[in-house]
C-alpha cells in the first residue's frame, strides 16, 4: 500500500530560508502567521492528510462514487467523516473572510495545505477544493446579503460548492453555451439546461450544494458577451438560513473516468431551477475568470502533489528492490542483489522527478506569496508588478506542471516494474488521477494560448519584462555566490533562448497568429524551464547560507545543490529543443490539409 | 464509441514502393506471397480485426476476466467465438513452419496481423500472440517428438501458450529465481513454485494450455547459469496426443490491473506440477533468449498500435468536434464554431502522432524484413547483416515504440479534451493499455541498457558502423533525389549526434560503466529518432518516385512528404538535447547518497 510523508521541512525551509516569509509580515494576516504558527498549521495539515486522508485513497478509488436511484450519490466509505474532520480543523476558510468566519490567514497557507491533501487524496481534496473555488466567487462578486446567506455555511464546510461551466457540446468555446436563465419576475431566475463533468456536483458530504451556474439569459446577446453566472443551492435557504426545499436540479449520472473515482463527477440537469444572478448580467465569464489564476494555482499544485506522492514512492520502493548488481560493482554484497537505486537509469529517472518536485513547488509558493500580496497590499507599484507575474505565471504552472507532474507519475510507476501496473501498490492510481489535470480548468493547449496570445502582449509586453528584469538581477546580485556558480551559466543560457523564442513570436505572430499557435505549447514548457531554474538559483544561494550559518544542516542542503546541478545539466538541454521548434513555424503542420488527417 | 480501420494502404506502400517486396522473391515463402495473395491476406485481416475483435475492445476492458471459485478463467463475452475465428482463420501459424501445420507465410506478414489485431483489440491479440512466442521456443529448441506433440495443436489454436519468467521477487534479474524442478525418474520432472504477471495463464478459449516455465533444477548453479526451461501443459497429452489428466499448475489469482483487462494476467502456481525439459538443461534463459528479437518486435508493435489507433479516432474528433473559431479567421463560417483541426496546437498533437507512426511502421516492417532474412537466407554474410540490424534494432524499437506510443495516445487523449477522460469515448483505454508494453517484456531501462552494454560494443562495433554505412550510403545515393532535398540535411545533422554519442560512450563508458547506464535511455530515443528520421527519407524517396509515376497518388505522396518534413523539423531538435545530457555523464546522479532519496 503506498503511503504519504507531507514535505513539512522542504515547505519551512522554502518558506524561511528562500522566500523570507518575515518580510511579509506587514500584510493583512501575515501578522497571525509567525513561523511557530506556521509550523504549527503546518504539523496539524501534515498529520490530517498522513493519518485521515491518505488511507482513504486506494479504497475511495476502488469503491468509488455511487449514484442511488433517487438521485442522491454517495461518497466512499470514510468521506463523510474525512471531510467533517476536514471541515471542523476549520481547513476550508483557513485563508477567507474572518468577517464570514473564515481565519484570513495567508491564501500561502492554504495552497501549501492543499498540495499536502491533494497528494494525499486527490479526489478528496477536490470536495472542499470546489468550495474554495465558489467562495472566491461569491466573495469577489456577490451582494452583502448573498455573502451573509452563503459564505459561513461554505466556509464552515456545512455546504460545499461546485462550478458548472461545461456542456456537451462546449468547453474550451464557452460562447457556445446554452443552459437557459429565465427571469422569475421576483429577482429570481429559472435556470434550465445540461452541464457536465461537473466536480463534487452531488454527494453526501454536505447539507447543501451551492451550484454557480453558467447560463444565458433570454435575450442576451450570443456568444461570450451574453453568458451571466447565477447561484443555483441544491436546497433553497429559508429565511433563516438553513436549508429549506428542494430546488430543480438533479444529478443525471456519474461519469466513468480514467481516475479521481473518489469525486462524484456529475451530468447535471437544471430543470427550471431557482438561481440568482451573482454579479452583474452579461459579465459571467468575467466573473468567473477573477478566481481562475486561484482555480488554475489549484489544479497546478494537484499535478505536484501527484507527482511528490509518487516520487516518495517510488524512493521507497528503489531502496528496498534488490534486482541484479551495480554496473560499478556490488553495492549490498551480503544481499542475493543490490537495491535497484543503485542503477544509473532508475536514479536518473528518480533524481529528474525529484529535481522537478522541489522547484515546482519553489514556483507554487512564490506565486502564492504573490497573490498574498496582490489581494492584500496597499501599494499600488507592488500590487500591480504581483499581478504581473501572477498572470504570466498561471498558464505556466497550471501546464508545466501538470504535464510534468504527469508524466513524473508515469517514470515513478515505471520505477516498480510490473508492480507498477497492477493496483496492489497504488503507483497505477496516481497515474490516473493525474491525468485529469492536464485536461480540466482549460486544457493545457489553451493554456500555453493564454500566455502567448493574451499574457505576453499584456501592456505592452510588461510581465515578461519584469520576469527578465527580476531574474537578470537575481544572477548580478549573487553573482559571487558560490553555492550559485554550478548554476548560473545554465539558467543565463536559457533566458537567452527564452528571450530569442519571445522575440521570435513579437516578429513572426503578430501577423500571422498560426504561427503562435505552433510554438505555443513549447513556449509554455520553455518558460517553464527557465522558471524552475530561477527557482533553483534561489533555492541553491538560500542552501548555500544555511549550510554555513547551519553546519548540522549540511546533508540536506548538498542533496538541494547536488539536485539543482542535475537539473541544470539534463533538463535544461530541452530550452534549445523547445527554441528550436518554434522557430520552424506553423507552415509545414499547416500544409496539410484537414481531410488528409 | 470508438472505431478502427487498418491501414492497409499504408502497408502496402511501404511493402511495395518502399522496401521493393519483389526483392524478396528467393527466400522460402516469400514466393508464396506475391502482392496480389499479400493484398488478400491484408485485406482478410483488416476485416476480422475491425469486425471481430475491434467491437470486443471496450466491452472486455468494462468486463474483465473473471476467476471462478474453481480456479477456472472466464474471458469476456465474445473471446471465445472470436478466437475461433482466428484461429480457424489460420492466423496463429501464419508463419510458422508447414511441416507442422504452419502457413511458411513471411514473418513479415505475421509482424502487420499483429500490428492490426493489437490496434483493434490489445488484450484479445495477446492470447494468440503469446501462443505464437511459446511455439518459436518450442520449434527451435524442442525434440522432434515434443515439436509433434504440441505444435500442430499450438497452431490450430486448439491448445495455447505461455512464458513463464517472472516471480514475486525476480523480474529483471531472473538469476534470483527460485522455482525448483526435480527429477522424477521417467524422463519428466516435478516443477515447484509460484510465477506471477504470466499473460493468458489461464482462461476458457482453448482446450489445453502449454507453459514454457524457468525453473532451477536440484543442484544447479547459483544465479542466471543454473536455469531450465520446462513444457509445463495445463491437461497432460495422452498418447494419441489428446489433452488427458489434469496437471497440478493452477491460476491462484488474476492481477488487479491499469488496463489490458480483457487478458487474463494470473498468478501461476506450480505445485510438483509435471515438466518436460525443453532445450538443454542449465540453458533456459538461451532458449528463451533466441526468440527474444521477435518478442519484444510484437511489444513494440503493441505501442505503434495503440498510437495508431489512437490517432484515428483522434483525428476523427478534431475534423468533426467545433470548438472556436481559427486564429487566422473563420473557417467554417456556416458552422457555429470550427473544427478543431483547425487549431494549430490540436493540429501539431495530431501530426506529431502521425510522423511517428508511419515511420514507426516503417521501421518495424524493415526489421521484420531483417528477420526473414536471417532466419530465411542461405548467404552468409547476408544473414549476418540482418543479425546485426536486428540485434541494434531490436532494444531500440521495443524502448522507443512503447514510450512514444503511451505518450501518443495521452497526445490523442487531450485532443478529447474532458471526453478524453471519461470511459464513454474509449480514448482513456488506449492510454491504460499502451501503458504496459513500457513495462514488459523487459522494462525499457532494461532494453536501454542492453542497447548500450551489449549491442553497441558486440563485435567491434560492428552493427552500428553498418548502420552509420547503411544510412551514409543512403543519402550519398539519393543525394540529387528532390524529394529527399528537404529532409536530408535534417538526418545528417542527427546521425552526427549519433556518431558523437557513440563516441562519447567509447571514451567514457569502458572505465565507468555508470556513465553508459546514466546516459542509456537518451541514447535510445537519439537512435530511435535517428532510425525513425532514416525511414521517412526512404519514404520521402518512394512518395517522390510514385507521384512521378503515378499523378493519381499525388495528395497522398504529398502529404508523405509534409508530414517527413515535419519530423525532421519538429521531432529531430530533441537530438541535440539527448547528445548533451548524455555527455553529461553519471557523476552528478551518483552524488547523491541513496539514503537522500
Amino acid at each position: 500500500m503506498p503511503s504519504y510523508k507531507a514535505p513539512v521541512e522542504d515547505v519551512k525551509f522554502l518558506l524561511n530560508d528562500v522566500f523570507g516569509w518575515e518580510r511579509y509580515d506587514n500584510l493583512p494576516g501575515f501578522a497571525d502567521a509567525s513561523p511557530d504558527t506556521v509550523d504549527a498549521i503546518l504539523e496539524e495539515a501534515a498529520k490530517l492528510c498522513e493519518q485521515v486522508l491518505q488511507p482513504l485513497n486506494a479504497t475511495g478509488d476502488r469503491e468509488g462514487c455511487q449514484r442511488q436511484p433517487d438521485g442522491s450519490v454517495t461518497t466512499p466509505k470514510g468521506f463523510k467523516q474525512a471531510y467533517d474532520a476536514f471541515a471542523e480543523g476549520g481547513w476550508i476558510g483557513l485563508a477567507a473572510d474572518p468577517a464570514y468566519g473564515g481565519q484570513g490567514l495567508p491564501y500561502t497557507l492554504a495552497a501549501i495545505v492543499n498540495e499536502f491533501a491533494s497528494a494525499a487524496n486527490m479526489s478528496f481534496s477536490m470536495y472542499p477544493g470546489l468550495t474554495q473555488g465558489a467562495l472566491a466567487a461569491l466573495l469577489v462578486h456577490g451582494t452583502e446579503e448573498q455573502k451573509q446567506l452563503y459564505a459561513p455555511h461554505m466556509i464552515s464546510g456545512a455546504w460545499s460548492g461546485t462550478m458548472n461551466l461545461t456542456e456537451p457540446h462546449c468547453g474550451t468555446d464557452l460562447g457556445l453555451l446554452k443552459t437557459k436563465a429565465v427571469q422569475k419576475g421576483d429577482g429570481s431566475y429559472g435556470i434550465t439546461g445540461q452541464k457536465i463533468f461537473i466536480s463534487a456536483g452531488e454527494h453526501d458530504l454536505a447539507q447543501n450544494i451551492v451550484h454557480l451556474v453558467l447560463a444565458r439569459i433570454e435575450g442576451a446577446p450570443a456568444g461570450t458577451k451574453g453568458i451571466s453566472l447565477f447561484i443555483v443551492p441544491k436546497l433553497l435557504p429559508r429565511v433563516d438560513g438553513t436549508p429549506g426545499e428542494r430546488n430543480a436540479v438533479s444529478c443525471g449520472s456519474i461519469e466513468h473516468k480514467m481516475g479521481i473515482h473518489g469525486n462524484s463527477t456529475c451530468v447535471m440537469n437544471y430543470d427550471g431551477a431557482t438561481g440568482w444572478l451573482l454579479g452583474a448580467e452579461n459579465r459571467g465569464l468575467n466573473a468567473m475568470f477573477v478566481m481562475m489564476n486561484e482555480a488554475r494555482l489549484g489544479v497546478a499544485i494537484q499535478g505536484l502533489a501527484q507527482s511528490e506522492v509518487a516520487y516518495q514512492n517510488a524512493a521507497a520502493y528503489a531502496k528496498e528492490r534488490l534486482q541484479s548488481r551495480s554496473l560499478s560493482g556490488p553495492k549490498a554484497p551480503e544481499k542475493p542483489a543490490d537495491p535497484i537505486i543503485v542503477h544509473p537509469d532508475v536514479r536518473r529517472m528518480m533524481i529528474e522527478i525529484r529535481a522537478f518536485n522541489e522547484a515546482a513547488r519553489a514556483l507554487v509558493l512564490t506565486t502564492a506569496l504573490k497573490s498574498d500580496v496582490a489581494h492584500r497590499s496597499g501599494d499600488e507599484a507592488t500590487v500591480r508588478a504581483a499581478d504581473d507575474w501572477l498572470g504570466l505565471m498561471t498558464p505556466v504552472l497550471k501546464g508545466v506542471l501538470t504535464d510534468v507532474g504527469f508524466a513524473n507519475t508515469v517514470k515513478a510507476q515505471q520505477v516498480f516494474g510490473g508492480h507498477g501496473y497492477v493496483g496492489e501498490w497504488g503507483m497505477e492510481q496516481f497515474v490516473r488521477d493525474a491525468r485529469i489535470a492536464m485536461i480540466y480548468e482549460g486544457a493545457n493547449g489553451i493554456q500555453a494560448l493564454d500566455l502567448v496570445g493574451r499574457k505576453l502582449p499584456k501592456d505592452g509586453g510588461r510581465a515578461i519584462m519584469s520576469f527578465f528584469s527580476e531574474v537578470g538581477g537575481f544572477l548580478k546580485t549573487h553573482q559571487a555566490d558560490e553555492a550559485l556558480k554550478p548554476l548560473a551559466p545554465g539558467l543565463k543560457s536559457v533566458v537567452d533562448d527564452l528571450q530569442k523564442a519571445t522575440m521570435w513570436f513579437m516578429q513572426n505572430a503578430m501577423a500571422k497568429p498560426d504561427n503562435a499557435g505552433a510554438g505555443s505549447t513549447d513556449y509554455m514548457h520553455l518558460f517553464g524551464l527557465v522558471a524552475l531554474g530561477y527557482m533553483w538559483a534561489q533555492i541553491a544561494v538560500a542552501a548555500g547560507a544555511k549550510k554555513a550559518a547551519d553546519p548540522s544542516s549540511a546533508a540536506l542542503m548538498d542533496a538541494k545543490l547536488i539536485t539543482g546541478k542535475f537539473f541544470m545539466e539534463r533538463m535544461m538541454p530541452e530550452t534549445a529543443a523547445h527554441l528550436a521548434r518554434i522557430g520552424t513555424g506553423a507552415d509545414t503542420m499547416m500544409a496539410l490539409p484537414a481531410d488528409a488527417f
